[in-house]
């Protein structure tokens, strides 16, 4: 149940500005796309404030080109989405409005949930689905394909295990007109350039394994990321192969990504104690218990040698 | 609707045998495991003749020690799952049986839908689904997650264009009471061996284009699948790996199982209009607008030369 005061606040506004969180990603970019056309639709004036920082592959929405124009000094309503604090917003330097409602499902998230619609589920981008039907607002197919991407993308095309029975219901309204989502989730999940898989098999063919398979590392020297296309066609998934793999616990992906300018990213893998950001921190990076990185100067099979050994020392593995 | 004459059957038998495809997949063996399991609720007899040649990520149901044993010589019924075709079910020599009920959502299969639950859906386990439902059996986790298997193999988790609405549904309603299935897709989509992850390295390597990108053809030759420790080291996705080049509109995965023995696997990518189960009618085989497959006798290299012939024959590239 969306709160009232949501609903009202919403109603009383004539000019409302969204925000997100700074480096916007899927349910971020999503959620913005569908909400703004929605309250459009319902006769409101919207503006975007959004940070433009985010992925190529999310820059299929025409609704883009509207972002961050013509911004007024004061809004009647600002919506804050998919973001649990104000600090973590991409906002103006200074904004002014009469009301704030935050619109978000993070766990973290301390808003009142009288005055804001925050509840824990998959996406910000489900809570916005079932504002639009409360508001009575029916989806183009644009707003469609914005909140199959912010569900699609914080789930990890519904593989992780924040993904509820809710998850799957807006999913079935979003496809009971026979609109067809494959195209929005290859460009989320799969879509690679030539150069992109040819990294992604070079790494592969890259993994060296330690104490029975539980270490895996991966080495990319300059020579293999120059000869396909440079650092930028390095996808996420690479620094995931490791864990990927079976046998392995931790990971460790050490890419050359300009001559003697490394960048290493760790990995643990649940429900092993294993709490990289530890590694990390020891070479002034950070990160968390899963996922951490770090930079260091220096030839990579040098590098690599002297991690290993600190891996020894911190981790029983 | 299921056929009336297909719950008659099930209704009169006393001993049934479910049967599937050779080299079963996880729409397989997770519709075997789900009904299997679910007519022994009924009371009925079940015995199950399923070839055991299929992927480890798959062996994670207890049911499956159940598979082959104690077979009779005469079945009331056999259940035929996710088979088009008999010749390409996995059987035993002779099968004596009264009566034989195909269940099976695969668009070329030409079974009389009065006596048969033939219906175009992502997955045969969507059908297995609404079939325990009618037949009022409550599912196990066991048979929730045979039930998952089968549709999140056959969707590519909810990417394929083949899901639907009707799928996100089923979907939901295996989620209600919470159950998390976050470990199975994980096992389904992620996790590999290292020989699994060196042939979907040595696939990449082995993409050939044409047409500007195009056609994507991949030929991976005994001694190459030898070398990473056989067929069944080739996961699913490599079939895919031509529709996640970004320019690639088809794609023809050829690998030769056993030295001349070539089977063939070919994808289309939405929205172009390129039937691929034309192609494979060609050859005997079968399948889908976007995904189809048939086995040939000869030489990779010149069965690879002869395939894109016809492709050129039959579709305009």
């Amino acid at each position: 149940m969306i709160p009232n005061k949501v609903l009202e606040k919403i109603d009383k506004a004539k000019n409302i500005l969204i925000i997100t969180h700074q480096k916007p990603d899927g349910d971020a970019i999503g959620s913005t796309v569908a909400l703004g056309k929605g309250l459009k639709k319902l006769g409101k004036e919207v503006d975007y404030y959004v940070d433009q920082n985010f992925e190529d592959k999310l820059r299929f929405f025409n609704e883009i080109e509207e972002f961050n124009k013509d911004l007024k000094d004061h809004y009647d309503l600002v919506l804050q989405l998919d973001c649990s604090t104000y600090d973590f917003t991409h906002h103006p330097e200074s904004l002014e409005y009469d009301d704030l409602v935050v619109i978000d499902h993070h766990k973290s998230n301390a808003y009142d949930k009288e005055s804001n619609y925050v509840k824990v589920t998959a996406a910000t981008g489900e809570l916005i689905y079932e504002l639009l039907e409360t508001l009575g607002i029916e989806l183009d197919d644009e707003m469609k394909e914005a909140i199959f991407t912010a569900i699609s993308t914080d789930t990890g095309s519904f593989q992780f295990s924040n993904t509820q029975a809710s998850t799957f219901h807006v999913a079935e309204e979003l496809f009971k007109d026979g609109h067809v989502f494959a195209p929005v989730s290859k460009r989320l999940h799969k879509q690679k350039s030539k150069q992109q898989l040819d990294m992604y098999a070079d790494a592969i063919k890259a993994i060296e394994t330690l104490k029975d398979g539980k270490i895996c590392v991966i080495t990319l020297p300059y020579e293999t990321i120059e000869k396909n296309g440079g650092d930028l066609q390095i996808t996420d998934d690479i620094a995931n192969i490791g864990m990927d793999l079976d046998t392995a616990i931790l990971s460790v992906l050490i890419k050359e990504t300009e001559p003697e300018n490394v960048r290493v990213s760790v990995r643990s893998k649940s429900p092993y104690d294993l709490d990289v950001s530890k590694l990390a921190l020891e070479y002034g990076g950070g990160g968390h218990l899963r996922a951490a990185g770090f930079n260091v100067k220096g030839n990579p099979e040098e590098i690599k040698k002297e991690i290993l050994g600190k891996i020894e020392e911190i981790f029983e593995i």
